[in-house]
């Protein structure tokens, strides 16, 4: 059994999402959870939030790996510059612990989970529904933090099948 | 005496510029190393690079304040995405630590270094020279990192020749 933790980072609210998968690929449920970055305090102080809550949530749940999401930037190098940051900082916590990091495009996310590099945003957080057995609609980041640990499942899976090293295979720079 | 550890983001390099202050306001230099973002391994082995690499600067040198410059972001949201990153595993080094974080914009730093906000990057950096008595040409990371130390300590300095708190006055959202 491996335990993924996914993150969605966003300049306002990460989510977070965890999942276990066994060695046949089989994706099960664990828990999901919003950190938000706004609120009170000035920006350092909402960036240690964000990582204190992470570093709570791994020593909590113990995952395994961790893949997150290649965030896509706008026209805007303001919001660019506040969502670096924030994912800068969640980046941060998950090495603080010695785990890998796995980053995934979302065009491999809809692939993934959807099985076309097009699907749309509503597509994908439907699919993570049905995948993982849940009742009811999940926020938008719950949906897709857990679809990107979803997405770096199959791609271990697979990558265990061939016989490839995932993290060769698969972290960027 | 007030040690003040002064950070230059970029998403190459990240000066760091370390200065003492006494109570009249002087400064003296102490240390200054650019952290650098490039080489080996993929993004989330560099981020940790920065993050261990700032964290045993602090451990050594022991700050008890840190200043941070306010990035000028340009046109292109991907280098400000890149920066960002780096800025925000800077600050969560430094508020792993627990030390208040003061941000400056490059307007304050020219203010307080130059005497005018217009002032151009080299007449800042002949001055950081000038007030810690450095022979030499500093490189521009260590040069800007120092500035913002400098900027801090006047700032800090005034306040409190004033009976205002630094940290209300001048940290910001």
């Amino acid at each position: 059994m491996t335990r993924i933790l996914g993150i969605d980072p966003g300049s306002q609210r990460t989510g977070i999402g965890i999942i276990d998968v066994d060695a046949a690929g089989r994706a099960r449920y664990v828990h999901h959870v919003p950190l938000v970055l706004l609120g009170e305090g000035d920006f350092a102080q909402r960036l240690k939030r964000l990582l204190h809550g992470l570093a709570a949530l791994i020593e909590e749940y113990r995952p395994d790996e961790v893949a997150i999401e290649q965030v896509f930037v706008g026209k805007s190098a303001d919001s660019a510059l506040k969502l670096g940051q924030a994912r800068g900082a969640a980046i941060s916590a998950v090495v603080l612990h010695d785990l890998p990091v796995h980053e995934y495009a979302a065009k491999e996310i809809k692939l993934a989970l959807v099985g076309k590099g097009s699907a749309d945003k509503v597509q994908v957080q439907h699919m993570v529904g049905v995948m993982l057995n849940l009742k009811g609609k999940l926020q938008a980041d719950a949906a897709d933090a857990l679809a990107v640990a979803i997405t770096h499942a199959h791609v271990r899976t697979t990558a265990q099948r061939l016989g490839v090293n995932t993290k060769q295979a698969w972290s960027r720079k």
